[in-house]
This record gives structure tokens, C-alpha cells and sequence, in this order.
């Protein structure tokens, strides 16, 4: 057993360990075959298999209906963030954008590029992203192409709890943060997407899942490559897919299956977003989240110190105490606490020992 | 030591066995970190020493001045079939596409969807692509935005074997199926690119060379996401690269280095075609290679055999045998040798020796 180092990374973070033991044992021989996943051809049989039970996983722990495609594609949410726009947004039309944070910023950024594209609401102006809207501030366009929301913002530790009603407007959520964990009624989307790396797999594959209604209708005057079409039809295998991440998130899926899929995962992250919070509020002297409590992560906890100073020396201490990725976004300051699916309860468990040391220390 | 099996996909592709098991050795705790290589940050040290190093060994073995970035993208060549134009081709001017098999003819497609591009030579029409055109059959335009051409065409086995003179022209190549199988002249091009799954590493990572100038005049109207400036300001970090491809890419670059590089690596790989190609010619009663002999590929040899029964009981018998990939494309019929960089020679000549039983058995 390897000896693990308590990973609160952004993301990429961590994986299960035994996602990542299963990949080593079969590393140089797949399954017998004489050869590594990664040498094995994408139209042979054995990626293949791997390749539909990523997306048969997908399908069961999320819930996605048949109405729906799932896609793996690559580039990760920033090229969604051009794709949306590339194929839902046709002249004469417009789409909304609720700015709730950096990544959302940067997707209307980019569909300002592609069409037309506002912003139906923005929490940067009365205290930088400290929460995420109300349904009443939402100043919704009824023939928008689509509302894009960020589910979870990392950098701001803020998270939407109770998704808007977009009415008969498809509702669009970039979901690289909170993606599987916790349940989502996936019939409220039109489409859904997010980068691996934070908690169903590691960097380098993009899971889309789309209605299908959607991507029938989708523009056709695009690059093939851009068209959702183009890797609907051919079950994402129209062009050589990233098979090694892909049959990494395959192994990950396997693993958070067998922790309770959705609802176990809700379970275990809230106990962990419990811990990290509690001991932020019961230590409110010296500890500061600066997030409304409807609007808090389970994912990526914020807080701050009394001084920048105290902050410093936090991450430095942790960092020696062998907890890697506190150090809060450059964008934002402070301490940033992820805990994706993959991150143990233990490992919180020994960063809020050191956060009550801590405060007792320097408090 | 694993039981190797002999491994002639067109791509994904065999990897050298050590850079295998490199990965394998340190697959859950990278260099003592106490995480996996996939769980890094890629902002963190861990993770960037492997980046530039993966970067390092490029420039190094391909021999890639500093007049050129060397990007390391998402997507695969067909991503870039879309990006080159986007970047490259302004409204008001054209670009030259040599059309000698299915990836340029897709390069070609793509182009068009994103401005004004034309064939300036075709080899399909006088034999369905057994060849590339010679210098003076090139139509080209003085005023094209670049020539873009194939270096190597999997499907039929063809191969540049000296680069056309485009003039002031830069000269753009996809070298997907053949970078750093042999010395090039980089100077030579505007850009190249390839995906890393034949020649160079595992699927999910494609490197984009590119001439800094153009990249400094290229589009900024296009999602920033497409703009190979957003990736060259920021070494490929800009967004989440595909960390684990990229390692294994470096794994597979310092194998390849030992291995004695692009001139290293020409030798060993003419060895291996000489074989292939030797014992078609050889056997002409039975085995006919439709390429001609100046454009033969030392990459993927396309021979047939005298019927199309007999083709599939080659393939049935060297799959039998353990020799895994070897039927042709569907579009071409017959039978292909994929022999990339880490294909042994000792597959080869097992091989051969199968080629010639099975012409005496059934010629």
C-alpha cells in the first residue's frame, strides 16, 4: 500500500487508490492480450468494451436517460465553452449567461466570440461571487438558445443547491466540479458537461452528455470535429479517442459504484464539507468563510485568516504536514479546501486537527 | 517480463516496453510524492518537470529551433485540420491542400467549412492515391495563406520522401503517421503537427509545431480556446493539459532517445520496411504492392494478395499466429503492415517468415 498524500488539489486531484492499483497491475498486459490499454487499437475489442462501460457507468451513476447522448470528447470544459455556442447559437439568436465566477466569466467570454450571448445575471458586483443567485434575480431572456449556469464555482467555493427553472429554455450546466457527486435530476438539462479531473477521473477526457433533440438540431455549417453530431453518431469513437483517461475514468466509475454511486457520494462529501465548515464557523474568531451559507460548496471550501501573513505560514505548515493544494486561487486569496469524491474522510480528518492547532497557535 | 503480443495497428500503436513499465513501476506514487503522475496539479512541480521535459525532448530529437512553439494540445490531427484555417486563413485568401489520400482529403473538407481552400493536386483520380505528386504536377498558388500536405498516408501507404518546395509559402504538414520515424529539416515548414499515438506516446495528446511568427499573426477573432497564441503564451498550461498522455509521451521520447533518435530511429526503420517490402517483391506471384516505388511508405506497407479470400485467411492466420492489426482499411482493401516507431524488428521478421509459409502454402 502505497503511503498517500493528502490531496486537496484544485484538480487535477485525487483518484481512488484502487482505481489507480487496478491501471498498475494491468499496465503492461491488459486483461491478457500481451499489450497495454494503451497500445490496443480504438475499433478493437478490447478498448471497445472499455470504452461503452465508461459511458454505461455514466449513464447508471448519474442517471441519464435515453434521451440523451453521452459523449467523450476531449479539450475539456473551455472548449465547451466554444462548442455550446459553435452548435446551439444561430444568427438571430442569443443565449444567456448567469455569471457566478471565473468559469463562467470565460464561458460567455468565449460564446461572445461564436454569436450573441448576455449575461442574465451577475454576482461579481455586490461582493465577488459570494453566492450564487435567486431565481427572482434572474433576468431571463424567454427566447434565449439556452441558460448556461456553472453548477460549482471552485474558485469561489460557491455551489448551486436548487438548480433555476429556465422554463422551456434549455437549461445548460457546466458541472466540472460537482459532476457524480451528489444525485442530479438530469431530465432538468438540456445538456451537461465537465472535465474529468476533479472527481469522476483524471485530465484529459471531457464527458458531454446532451439531449438528443439538441444535437439534431444543432448547426451543420460548422468543423466536423466541432459538430456534436459528428461524435454522437459514431458513439465517440470518430476520431481516435484519449483511450488511457478514458479507461481510467472507466476504473474510477467502477470504484465510486461500488461507494454508493450519487447518493453515497452526496453522503460521504457533505460529512467532509461538515467537518471543514464546522471547524471554520466554530473558530469564527480567527477563521472567515467568506460564502453564504445557502450558497456554500461541498467541494471547494473557502475561508480566510486574520492577516495575508497567517495565510502564508498556514499553507507552508500544511504543506510540511504533508496536506498538498491549500493555498486558496491567486484570483480570490486564502485557503481553498477541495474535496472531490476521491478525497478521504481521513485526510479532513487530520486537516481540521491541524486547522484547531493552528488557530490555538496563532489565534 | 510481459508475453508481448505483435502488435501492426495503424494507431493507437505498440509503445517501447520500457516506457511501460516506467509508468507501471511509479503508477500510485510518483518519485515519492505519494500520488500518482494523474493526481498532480498541473500547476504543481511534480507535474511541470515532466511537461517541459516532455517539451525539451521534442525540440531535441525532432530538431525544432527557437523559431518554433511546440505545443502540446488536445484532439488529434482532425482538430487541428479545423484550427490551422481558423488560425491561419483571413477572409480574402486561400490555401493550398495536396490531396493524396483520406486525412488530407479530411484536412481539405474541414478547411472549407472555415474559408476558402483549394486542391492543388489530386492523386486519387490516376489510381487511387498509389503515389505522391511530383514537384512540377503541383498547381501551386503564390498568394496561398500556406500549402498543406500529408506527410504520410496510412490508408495507402505512401510517404513523402522529399518535401515539396512551396517558396515563400509556408509549408504545412500532418505528421500524425510519421513524426520522428526520420530526420526532417524543420526549417522547412511553417508548422507541423501530430497526433502522439503512432510515433511518439499514447492517445489523447497532439504536438503542434509551429513557427512563431505565424502564430503571432494569426486570428484573434476565434474562440481563445482555438488560438494556438493562448497555448503558446502560456506553454501548453493555459488550460488543463492532458497530464498522463504527455508523461507517457516523455516516457516513450526518453526511450526514443536511447533508441538513437530521428537518425536512430530512420535506420532501425528502414530495416524493418526493407524486410516487408523485400519479401512482397520477392514473392510477386503472390504479394503485389500497388504503391509506387518511390512513394512506398516506410511506415504502413499496403500489399494484396491474389484474392480477397485469401487476404482474409491471412488475416485470420496471423491473428492466430499473434499478429494483431494487420488487415488493411476498409476503404483500400488487402492487407497493412503498420511498423511504427516501437514496432521490434523481431515481430517483423516473424513476419516474414509467416508471409513466406503462407505463399508457399497457398501459392
Amino acid at each position: 500500500m502505497a503511503n498517500r498524500t493528502m490531496n486537496f488539489y484544485a484538480g487535477p486531484a485525487a483518484l481512488p487508490l484502487a482505481a489507480l492499483e487496478r491501471a498498475q497491475r494491468e499496465l503492461t498486459d491488459f486483461q491478457g492480450t500481451g499489450m497495454s490499454i494503451m497500445e490496443h487499437s480504438h475499433r478493437g475489442p478490447a478498448y471497445e468494451a472499455v470504452h461503452q462501460e465508461a459511458i454505461a457507468l455514466l449513464r447508471e451513476l448519474v442517471g441519464i436517460g435515453d434521451e440523451f447522448h453521452v459523449l467523450l470528447l476531449q479539450g475539456g470544459a473551455r472548449q465547451q465553452f466554444a462548442m455550446i455556442p459553435m452548435n446551439l447559437l444561430r444568427a438571430g439568436r442569443s443565449a444567456d449567461y448567469v455569471v457566478t465566477g471565473n468559469w463562467a466569466k470565460q464561458a460567455l467570454s468565449e460564446a461572445k466570440l461564436v454569436g450573441q450571448a448576455r449575461a442574465a445575471a451577475d454576482t461579481e458586483a455586490d461582493g465577488t461571487f459570494v453566492r450564487v443567485p435567486a431565481q427572482g434575480e434572474l433576468e431571463l431572456d424567454p427566447d434565449a438558445a439556452y441558460v448556461h449556469i456553472t453548477s460549482n464555482n471552485t474558485l469561489y467555493g460557491t455551489q448551486w443547491h436548487r438548480y433555476p427553472d429556465t422554463g422551456d429554455v434549455p437549461l445548460i450546466a457546466d458541472m466540472t466540479s460537482d459532476l457524480l457527486s451528489r444525485p442530479i435530476d438530469a431530465s432538468r438539462f438540456g445538456a451537461f458537461y465537465a472535465g474529468a479531473q476533479k472527481n469522476v477521473g483524471p485530465a484529459g477526457v471531457t464527458v458531454v452528455v446532451v439531449r438528443k433533440d439538441l444535437v439534431d438540431g444543432a448547426r451543420e455549417d460548422i468543423p466536423a470535429v466541432f459538430r456534436w453530431a459528428s461524435h454522437a453518431e459514431k458513439d465517440s469513437l470518430w476520431n481516435t479517442p484519449p483511450t488511457f483517461p478514458i479507461y481510467m475514468m472507466r476504473n474510477t466509475l467502477a470504484v465510486l459504484k461500488e461507494w454508493g454511486g450519487a447518493a453515497g457520494l452526496a453522503e460521504r462529501n457533505q460529512r467532509k464539507a461538515d467537518l471543514v465548515y464546522g471547524t471554520v464557523d466554530s473558530l469564527s474568531d480567527f477563521y472567515r468563510c467568506p460564502v453564504e451559507e445557502g450558497s456554500r460548496s461541498i467541494m471547494n471550501a473557502v475561508f480566510r485568516l486574520p492577516s495575508e501573513a497567517l495565510e502564508k505560514r498556514f499553507v507552508a505548515e500544511a504543506t510540511e504536514a504533508g496536506m498538498l493544494g491549500v493555498k486558496g486561487h491567486r484570483k480570490v486569496g486564502g485557503i481553498r479546501i477541495s474535496m472531490y469524491n476521491a478525497v478521504e474522510q481521513a485526510w479532513i480528518e487530520r486537516l481540521v486537527d491541524f486547522m484547531r492547532a493552528f488557530a490555538k497557535n496563532h489565534g
